[in-house]
């Protein structure tokens, strides 16, 4: 093994060990002697990859969304139309909700923290406008391709991602309260109906 | 002064207390002794009313969310069709944003505490129900009404709650990204849109 596959190795021990005891026990209750202790390294090594706990979260966050962000994308790339992908997108949202619930607790928790200083709320909401970059050039697309209405496609991005979050939350907050692969599914057929085009004024594909 | 009305004032002084602390500070961060500090009174007159400082911010939270529940409904009296009643709650949304934002991160601080509490939690979500119960029988007179078109109720309310909490969240989380009185008007004039019938199929009021 070589030296940087050490260190990465090292790297990739202290991000697991870390999400572990977060999820275990909370962001707050979490120091950063048990991550070492758990991940099997020094303070040094520790110190060595990450200046702070709030970076070891916030690559980890990273991370979380990077991987959702790559599903969005095969997605959109496979689907013919805006509303289909919306549609689509919808249909395999009941797997990412299984492993968010875990995750959005310890970012609630952070998100908290965060709220109280600057720095680090720049950097824990910056994933989120990469979503709501993604979400307005899709509106943008469809509206284009003529499959949505003229609707500005910033405040339906955000409204895409509002229903998204709010689905996510209740359904961390209330897991048994309803199905929510149902749910998430009906919400968003309700909502592209309201942003695409009628298809008395132009049918579908007219515009192609 | 009667010794009730006493009670009462010293009970609305820790409330008060106990708000501002918590916005302040946070609430793990703030501990009985200084609510009781901030509200002149003993600790034996805290334990009198509330049995712990989780007892306090239930009520707290139980009081943010009546206010709200309240303005909803007289809205919901004073206008004629379903639609139009959700189109002008989101009108006023903006007022509820400001006020929201300070609670909002008391809550989401509670709401990561309660996650390891199941009879907290209980306590926690039950007005959560309430609105999403508030909204289900909104969907159904609309139904009933010809406003609406034949959706789930349950799961267009959960749709709008969702809606609702995921704009509050982006809007306490970014603030400045973007002017969110019209991106709340105009998120649920789209999702609107979706579930009203449509008018070509059945002009409105043709239903009275």
């Amino acid at each position: 093994m070589t030296t940087q596959q050490r260190a990465e190795e090292t790297r990739e021990r202290i991000l697991a060990a870390a999400e572990e005891c977060f999820a275990r026990q909370g962001y707050d209750a979490t120091g950063v002697a048990e991550i070492c202790e758990r991940a099997g390294v020094s303070k040094g090594a520790f110190f060595y990859h990450f200046p702070t706990k709030q970076a070891v979260f916030l690559e980890l966050l990273g991370r979380w969304l990077e991987g959702l962000e790559q599903q969005l994308n095969l997605m959109r790339a496979q689907v013919s139309s805006v509303p289909e992908a919306l549609l689509q997108m919808a249909g395999v949202a009941q797997q990412v909700f299984g492993m968010a619930r875990e995750r959005l607790f310890i970012f609630l928790e952070f998100l908290n923290k965060a709220a109280r200083d600057p720095q680090i709320w720049e950097a824990t909401i910056t994933p989120y406008r990469r979503y709501r970059e993604f979400f307005a050039r899709m509106m943008e697309t469809g509206i284009a391709e003529g499959s949505l209405r003229l609707v500005d496609p910033e405040v339906a991005a955000n409204a895409i991602l509002s229903l998204a979050i709010g689905l996510v939350l209740q359904a961390a907050m209330d897991p048994d309260g309803t199905d929510w692969g149902v749910t998430v599914r009906q919400s968003v057929q309700m909502f592209v109906a309201g942003i695409r085009r009628m298809e008395s004024a132009s049918p579908e594909g007219a515009w192609q």
